[in-house]
């Protein structure tokens, strides 16, 4: 199932009849990681995230208690147009679920935050396979050692990276694609060998799913937007809320729109 | 008088042995503009800049009541490192100072903004003339019709630009060479014709001083780190501390580092 338009996408999810992930759905039209944090949390995180622009390059930042969107789609609903969510309390995943009709409060403030679907799109008009979309799995993604500056009460926290295998000769082409998309992740942060990133086996992935290296292939690590999620394990802020990974809010923008 | 570093730079500032602005001092270091409000103002703040991030692109934010710097400058003190500030009190320039010692408060937070000085310097590498450093004066700078998205108290605020001429044959190339500094502004918001972006003498500007434009050329603009103190006069915070047009922090990173 393709949607043509990130609307058809949102209204899919709204009426729960698409609560798998998001990866290759509604082609063109730019995805973003969800956070939701309470005011007094939102502070210290947008601060890390400006600390941490790899990781979390933010694209809409909501108004406090607002659950409608204004700038990557005119007025989405974030509480019902994410596929599927995760619940936090206290730094622990506490529940999965598919919509936060009961779980919205006041005080909430919601980050969008890009997401490497974006630039996976260039990369496949310029020829290059995804090895993740051709075994229609969900991207794996890995803790790894490189840390992220602190802010506030979000501690030093180990950036989540993305993996995409290429072929050495179009290793340069992915990484010059990439780095044209400052806001969903820019270029990679680490080639090849995954255990000088802190990465014991690269087919035991920490999220999603794993994928086949040929051996004339070579990882090439981006930046993940599930880093959030990471430093929330080690803040442990009371509540905070995000989408599930691999399921992603998908906006009325374009990716285009976000190449400098 | 050229500094050969940041460090020398802010030491002049620090002894008042420097109070002009730093255009071409410094040749390779990070210039950044200075914002600094009160805690309950830096949340609407910092949310006005994510949505305007080619006129506000944060390069830093210091922790509550940190006068400290930590990553474009290792502990510069924003109190005394500027050549100088400028005093808002609710929306009006009430003072232009030299240091913030006595003004300080343990409630302020610092942003430091990103300079199209930064890029200047890639424009005179690859042998552009930027007129207002030939001219050894302060970049023009103009009030627009442009219009900043609001966040919070700070409503919709016209933007600021800088403008440079270039000869036509080399417009192509400093857009090019400028997109590659999304960080410091990044590509022109405008190329020619000042008075659609409703400027109505280009050699009247609203900062900074008037250069000579040949015939031959064209009017460049970019959107400009003053654009802040546009925002303040019309979200009038009951105060708000900036840099003096020009006067800008130089950091200890190089310019080239925020070249994507």
């Amino acid at each position: 199932m393709v949607y043509n338009s990130g609307e058809k996408v949102r209204k899919a999810c709204r009426n729960k009849s698409l609560t798998k992930q998001t990866s290759g759905l509604a082609p063109g039209f730019v995805q973003a990681n969800l956070v939701i944090l309470p005011k007094d949390w939102a502070w210290d995180f947008i601060v890390f995230a400006q600390r941490n622009p790899k990781p979390c390059p933010i694209l809409e930042v909501g108004e406090l208690g607002d659950y409608t969107t204004k700038f990557l789609a005119k007025s989405a609903d974030i509480r019902t147009d994410l596929p599927k969510y995760r619940v936090f309390k206290n730094g622990k995943m506490e529940d999965e679920v598919t919509d936060l009709i009961n779980l919205w409060q006041d005080d909430y403030i919601y980050f969008l935050i890009g997401c490497s679907f974006s630039f996976e799109e260039a990369l496949l008009y310029s020829g290059l396979e995804i090895r993740h979309i051709t075994q229609n799995r969900n991207v794996p993604m890995y803790k790894t050692n490189i840390i992220c500056s602190a802010a506030g009460r979000f501690k030093e926290t180990p950036m989540v990276v993305s993996m995409r295998p290429f072929k050495t000769t179009d290793v340069i082409k992915a990484v010059t694609i990439t780095r044209e998309f400052p806001g969903v992740h820019g270029a990679p942060v680490h080639i090849g060998n995954p255990e000088i990133i802190g990465i014991e086996d690269i087919n035991r992935p920490d999220w999603g799913d794993s994928v086949t290296i040929d051996k004339d292939e070579v990882p090439l690590f981006w930046a993940c937007g599930v880093t959030p999620q990471m430093a929330a394990t080690v803040a442990a802020p009371p509540i905070m809320i995000t989408h599930s990974p691999g399921h992603m809010f998908v906006g009325d923008l374009k990716n285009y729109e976000f190449k400098i």
